[in-house]
């Protein structure tokens, strides 16, 4: 298989859980390059251009709440994980468990039934 | 937020875990039935309509291998993991088990500094 393909889905596996990742992030509250720099120090790496358009689609999906504020002499955008993203947050914490759990299971299943 | 936004988000979620999913259980030959009924026993609810394309899909990138045979007078494809699709299933587990440790580690960390 091309490199790009297995980059595509490797893609595909993380884009889900970064909003899983930002929404547990953001319940205490961050602006955009502290929670870019966060995520990246646990492995998550993300792009700025693919941060910010999630950032801005969870706020208009009103899971997260944001504000300008001065920090240091400049003006910076703060975001906060909502009460409905909070709840959402914990149905998708739920949802990641359930595959978790069903992914362990399949690996030890087939490990046992082959090779 | 509306019932259909949070229907995506768990759908996004799940998505690329079915490739991993597919990947895993196909190390033991199935043909589609089956393998729909393992990944739903397993709580990975998946409707034909998006299983059928996903391994037409897996096949053209390599990563699964099927073979047309008659069993109980019925022909049916069955399916199998390639070389080449064990090993793209290796690192994507790894990617799985970085996602996982990292927003096990965030929760940690959020609800430590938080309420």
């Amino acid at each position: 298989m091309s490199l790009e393909s297995f980059e595509n889905l490797r893609l595909e596996l993380r884009r889900g859980s970064l909003v899983l990742a930002a929404l547990a992030t953001l319940r205490a509250e961050q602006y955009g390059y502290t929670l870019r720099k966060t995520l990246v120090e646990q492995g998550l790496e993300i792009d700025e251009g693919t941060l910010y358009p999630l950032l801005r689609r969870l706020e208009s999906q009103g899971l997260l709440v944001s504000e300008w504020r001065e920090e240091n002499k400049r003006k910076k955008r703060f975001y906060r994980t909502s009460q409905s993203g909070v709840e959402v947050l914990r149905q998708l914490l739920a949802e990641w468990q359930t595959i978790d759990t069903a992914i362990q299971h399949i690996m030890k299943e087939s490990t046992n039934g082959n090779d």
